[in-house]
C-alpha cells in the first residue's frame, strides 16, 4: 500500500473513488484528504476521442503543481496540499461545485466559432462563463438566473467565483508573461472545505488552459492534440521548462 | 396607396422594408414610424417549418394591440402607435437591439430538455435568458459579459433590459391571472428611439409566449402547431376572446 508522511501523519492511499478522464481520485485514511493521480491519457469532444500519451500525467502534475504554488504565494486559497511523486499529489477532500468557471482572455475555439468573431480578438471586459457541470448533459452553458433557479449555488457565490476567476486571471496572464506565454483562455472548478468555505480545486494545466507563445504563436496547450496536429506534449514540456525557470 | 390618419397628418405605406416570419414591416412617409402587417403564417424550428394560417394574422394582430394597450396604460413605454386595420398597426421605427429578452416563470420547451428538468416546475427566482439576436448564428444564447466584449450593448442597457421584462413579467402575469391563464415563458424585444431611450418594441401575442389554461392545462399558444397538436388559432381565439372581454 502507498502512503505519504504529511504534516507528521501517515496518509495511506485507499480506495479508487472516481476515474476521470486526465486523474484517477483515490480516498485516504483522512477523510479530509484525496489522493489525485495523473493518467497518462488525453481527451477530447467530452471523452468521446480518448488517446493514451506517454509522459503526460507527470508533464500536467509538475505544470499544476508550480501552479497551485505560485496561487498560494499570492494568497489564492486553493486545495493544494503535497507532491508525492511525479505523478500524484494530496488535496483537500471538498465536495466540488457543479459550476465550472470559464474565462477567456481572447477569443479562441467554442468562443469563435458559436459568435464568428476573429480568433485571437481581445475581450474587453474578458468573458467569463459558466457551465453546468452535468456529463448527462454535455456541461450545458448556463446563466446566473438559471444557477439560481435550479439551485446550483447561491447568488453569493456566484460573485465570489467571478472575482476570485478574475483575480485568478491577473496572477497566471503576469505569470505566463513573464516567460512569453500568453493566456487565451482557461476553466476552473472550485468545492466547498468542511467549513464551508469555497476554495480553488481541480488541476491547473495546459489541459485545461489555452497558452501560446507570444512570439511565434505557437499553441502550447491541448489544441495541439484537439486540432490533431501532432505530439501535444512538446508544448507541455515547453510550458513546464520556461515555469521551472521563472526565479 | 394605403394611409392613414395619426394625429392629424396622414402617414402613407411606402416600401416593403422587412418580410419577417410573422409580419412584413413598410416604411412610411414619416421615418419615424413603421406600418407593420400581420401574415397569415406560423414558423417553427426558426423558420425551418413553415405553414400558412388562416387568420393567424388578425388574431396575433389583436391580441398583440390589446397587451399593448394594457402596458401602455401601466407606463410601460412601448413602440405601439395606432392600429389601422385587423392586420395593420403604426409602430414608433426603432433601431431593435440585438439581443432577445426571454423570461421564465415555469420550466417548458428548451429549458426542460436542455437542464432535464420538470415540464412546470416552478422558477424561483424568475429566469431572465438573453439570446443574440442573428439568423446567421441561430441566435445563441449569450450571457452579460459576451455582450459587453462583442459590444452588442452596454451593461446599463442590460440593467435595464432586465428590470423592463421583469416588470412586464409581472404586469402580464396578473393581467392573465385574471383571465384564469398562467403565462408561463415570453419572448421580448426592444429598440432605441432616435432621441436613445429604449423602449419595448415587437409583437406580444401567443407566437412569442407560453400560455396555458389554469383549469384544463391546455396550451393556448404556439406549442400547438410546434408539436403538430391541431389548430392552434382555437387557442389564440380563446386567449382574444378572454383579453376582450377583461373590464
Ligand atoms: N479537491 C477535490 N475534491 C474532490 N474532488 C475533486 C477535487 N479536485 C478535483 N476533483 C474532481 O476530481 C475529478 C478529477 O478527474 P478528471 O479531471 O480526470 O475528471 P474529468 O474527466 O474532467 O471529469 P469531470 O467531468 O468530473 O470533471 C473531477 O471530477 C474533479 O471535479
Ligand atoms: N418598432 C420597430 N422598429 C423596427 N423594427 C421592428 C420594430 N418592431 C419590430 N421590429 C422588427 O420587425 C421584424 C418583425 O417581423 P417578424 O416578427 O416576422 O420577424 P422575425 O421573422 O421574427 O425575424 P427576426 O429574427 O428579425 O425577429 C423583426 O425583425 C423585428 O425585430
Ligand atoms: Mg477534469
Ligand atoms: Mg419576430
Amino acid at each position: 500500500m502507498n502512503s505519504v508522511t504529511y504534516k507528521n501523519r501517515t496518509i495511506e492511499q485507499g480506495e479508487l473513488k472516481y476515474t476521470g478522464k486526465a486523474k484517477e481520485v483515490y480516498t485516504t485514511n483522512d477523510p479530509d484528504i484525496l489522493w489525485i493521480h495523473y493518467l497518462d491519457q488525453a481527451t477530447a469532444k467530452n471523452g468521446k476521442e480518448k488517446e493514451q500519451i506517454d509522459g503526460k500525467g507527470q508533464l500536467n502534475s509538475a505544470i499544476s503543481h508550480l501552479l497551485f504554488d505560485y496561487l498560494t504565494q499570492q494568497n489564492i486559497k486553493n486545495h493544494y496540499l503535497l507532491s508525492i511523486s511525479k505523478t500524484d499529489e494530496l488535496v483537500q477532500a471538498l465536495e466540488i461545485l457543479p459550476i465550472e468557471v470559464v474565462t477567456r482572455n481572447y477569443a479562441s475555439g467554442h468562443f469563435v466559432s458559436k459568435f464568428q468573431v476573429t480568433p485571437m480578438k481581445k475581450l474587453t471586459p474578458i468573458v467569463q462563463e459558466f457551465y453546468y457541470k452535468s456529463d448527462a448533459l454535455d456541461d450545458p452553458f448556463i446563466n446566473d438566473s438559471q444557477i439560481l433557479a435550479l439551485g446550483y449555488a447561491v447568488a453569493d457565490e456566484l460573485i465570489y467565483l467571478r472575482q476570485e476567476a478574475q483575480q485568478i486571471n491577473q496572477l497566471l496572464s503576469h505569470l505566463f508573461s513573464t516567460i512569453n506565454i500568453q493566456l487565451i483562455d482557461f476553466k476552473l472548478e472550485f468545492g466547498r472545505t468542511a467549513s464551508g468555505s469555497i476554495i480553488l480545486a481541480d488541476e491547473l494545466s495546459p489541459d485545461n488552459m489555452r497558452l501560446v507563445d507570444l512570439t511565434t504563436g505557437d499553441s502550447l496547450d491541448k489544441d495541439i492534440f484537439r486540432e490533431h496536429k501532432g505530439d501535444m506534449t512538446v508544448g507541455y514540456h515547453e510550458v513546464l521548462d520556461r515555469l521551472s525557470h521563472v526565479k
